[in-house]
C-alpha cells in the first residue's frame, strides 16, 4: 500500500493561521502536531510507502514533518503548478506503474484533515482495501452528522457508488440526511495504481493522454493537463465504484467554527488549542488558538480568538465564514 | 521651576501594557509617544529643570525617554523603596534646599496622567506659579464632569482650598457634582520648596525629620521614613492652601474603559491605538491598542483588545476592573 498525500493550496479561511507560505495543514495545532504530521502517523501503519504531491514550497515544510514523524523516505511530485487531483493522482501512479508497481494499492488521502476516531477510519481502509484488491475503485463516505451545504455527497446502495452529489441546499441536504443513503464526501480513496489509471483513460482520455505526456513534470507539461477533479474526472463515471461508510471523527476544518466543534470543551466550556493556557475570567464557550503568548479573556462569550506570531484574529462564533473578507482586505498588504 | 515627576508603582490594572518592568506610562501607547514622555513635554516650556523620583529600574526608563524629548540633564531621587508621595516631595525639596534653592518652585507632576487640552493647562500651571510665588502650597482641581467615585476630591471656596475628601460613595459624588464647590483631586501641586518643607515640619515633624535623617537614601533610611501622602501629611492640615481650578481634558488611565473614553472614535466606532490599523470587518466600538502586529475583528461589539509583544488581553467593555483578577491569576508565572 502506498499512501498518496495531496497537499492542495492554500485556504484563506483558516487565515491567520493558514498563510501562502504556512497552509493550516503544517500549523502545529494539536499539542504541538499539525494536521500533516497527524495524517502520517494515522497512516503509517496502514501503508507501506508514502508519496507526496505538492507544491515545491509545500514540499520542503512536507520533508521537514515527515522526518518528525520518522519518515525518512518518500515518493514526491512536485507540481509547477496545480491542476487539481485527478492529474496528481494520474501522475503519481504512472510513476508507479513505471516502477513496476501497477498492483500497488493506493491510499489517497488529503492532508488537512482531522481524524479523532482512529479505530474506526483503520477498520475503513482495512476494508477499502480488500474492495480496492478486488479491482475496485473505493471511496469513502463519512456518516453524516448535520445536513450540511458545504460539503459533497455521494449516494450509496450497500457497498456500491450510485452517485455524487454536488453540493446540495440546505432542503435537499436534509432529505439526503434522512434518506441514511448519503454520505459526506471525503475526498480520499483506495485503487490499484493500474485500476485507477485504466479507468482515467476510459472516462477521461484527454486527461489521461495529457498526464502521459508529462514524462517531465514542467509547468508547461502540467498546463496542457485539464484541471478536474477525481470525482468529475473518473468517481461520477466509473461502474467500478465501491463505498465505505465509515464514522472516523472526521473533519475538514474548513473554518475556524469546525474547529470549534472539533475541539474538546474545558468544564467551563472554552475550548483550547495552545501551549500556554489562557487566563478565563468569566469567560465561557469561547476557543483559544494560541502561539504561546500569554492570553487573557475576561467576561466575553462565544468568541474565536487565533493569535498567532504575527497576527491576531478575534471573531463572533458563527461568523468565521467572513474571514475571507479579511484575507481580502489584507492582501494589497500581505 | 523645577518639574519634579514622580514615578509610582507598577499599576495592574492596565495589564498586559503596564509591567513591574515596563509600567503604563513608559509604554509607546499614542502614536509612539509615552505617558511619560507626554508629560516632560507638556511641562518642558513650563519649568526650567526636571527632577524625576522613581526606582530605580524606572529611573533607567526615565533617562531614556528624557533623552527622546531632548532632555539630557536632570535631577534624580532614586527611591530604594517607595515611601508614597510625601517624603518623595521632601527629600526632593531638601536636595534643592542643600543646592540653595529654597525659593525653586516645585511643580509636582504625576507621570501617567494624560491632558488634551495642553492650553488649559498652561493657564492653570502659571496661575498655579503666581499664588505659589506668594507663598502658598497650590494643588490643581480638576472640574469633574461625572460623580466618579474612583478619586479622591477636593473642596475649594473661590480659590481657597476648603477641605481634602476621600473617595465618596455615589450619592456623594453626585452631590459633590450639584454643588459646584467640588474638583477631583489630580495629584499635582505647585510650592516653594522651603515653604512645603517648612509645612511638613509643622503638620508632619515626623516625617519631616526622617527626611532629613536620609541624608544617603538607602534602604534603611527610607524604611525608617512613615509611608504617606502629601495629602495626609500636608495638604490637608496647612492653611496655606489654594485651589486652581481648571479642564485640561485630564485622565489618570485608571483602567482600560478610562483609555476607551479618552481616545477619539473613528466613523464606525472603534477606537485604535496602533501603528497598524486593525482590519474590521462588521466590528463596532471596540478599542483596539496593538502592538504592530496585524489584528482583525469580525462581527464584534464593545470588546477591548490589549495586544503586546508577550501578552494579548480581550475584555468586554465594562469589565476592565477585573483585569486586576488576570494579573493575580498569573502571579505565580510572571
Amino acid at each position: 500500500v502506498t499512501n498518496l498525500i495531496l497537499c492542495g493550496g492554500s485556504g484563506t479561511r483558516l487565515w491567520p493561521l493558514s498563510r501562502p507560505e504556512m497552509p493550516k495543514q503544517f500549523y502545529p495545532l494539536f499539542s504541538g502536531r499539525s494536521l500533516f504530521e497527524m495524517t502520517v502517523d494515522r497512516n503509517k501503519d496502514l501503508a507501506d510507502h508514502f508519496y507526496v504531491a505538492s507544491n515545491l514550497l509545500q514540499m520542503g515544510l512536507a520533508t521537514e514533518q515527515m522526518a518528525k514523524c520518522g519518515v525518512a523516505d518518500f515518493g514526491s511530485l512536485v507540481e509547477p503548478v496545480g491542476r487539481n487531483t485527478a492529474p496528481a493522482i494520474a501522475l503519481a501512479c504512472l510513476a508507479l506503474v513505471a516502477a513496476g508497481k501497477a498492483e500497488e494499492l493506493v491510499l489517497v488521502t488529503p492532508s488537512d484533515h482531522l481524524m479523532t476516531k482512529p479505530a474506526d477510519y483503520e477498520r475503513a481502509v482495512k476494508r477499502a482495501g480488500e474492495l480496492a484488491a478486488q479491482g475496485y475503485l473505493v471511496t469513502f463516505g463519512i456518516n453524516p452528522t448535520s445536513p450540511d451545504t458545504g460539503f459533497g455527497y455521494i449516494e450509496a446502495k450497500g457497498e456500491n457508488l450510485v452517485s455524487f452529489r454536488e453540493k446540495p441546499d440546505l432542503a435537499t441536504a436534509k432529505a439526503y440526511l434522512e434518506s441514511g443513503r448519503y454520505f459526506w464526501n471525503s475526498g480520499m480513496f483506495v485503487f490499484r495504481a493500474g485500476v485507477f489509471l485504466a479507468e482515467l483513460q476510459k472516462h477521461s482520455p484527454e486527461v489521461y493522454r495529457a498526464c502521459r505526456a508529462a514524462t517531465t513534470v514542467t509547468h508547461e507539461a502540467m498546463m496542457a493537463i485539464p484541471s478536474i477533479s477525481i470525482d468529475y474526472a473518473v468517481m461520477e463515471k466509473t461502474t467500478l465504484g465501491k463505498v465505505v461508510a465509515c464514522d472516523p471523527g472526521w473533519s475538514d476544518l474548513g473554518s475556524f467554527d469546525a474547529l470549534y466543534e472539533d475541539t474538546e470543551p474545558r468544564k467551563d466550556g472554552n475550548r483550547v488549542l495552545s501551549s500556554l493556557p489562557p487566563v478565563f475570567v468569566e469567560a465561557r464557550n469561547n476557543l483559544v488558538v494560541g502561539s504561546g503568548r500569554q492570553i487573557a479573556l475576561i467576561d466575553v462569550e462565544g468568541l474565536i480568538v487565533v493569535d498567532t506570531a504575527d497576527a491576531l484574529l478575534i471573531t463572533k462564533r458563527g461568523s468565521t465564514q467572513k474571514v475571507k473578507h479579511v484575507v481580502s482586505l489584507l492582501k494589497p498588504v500581505l
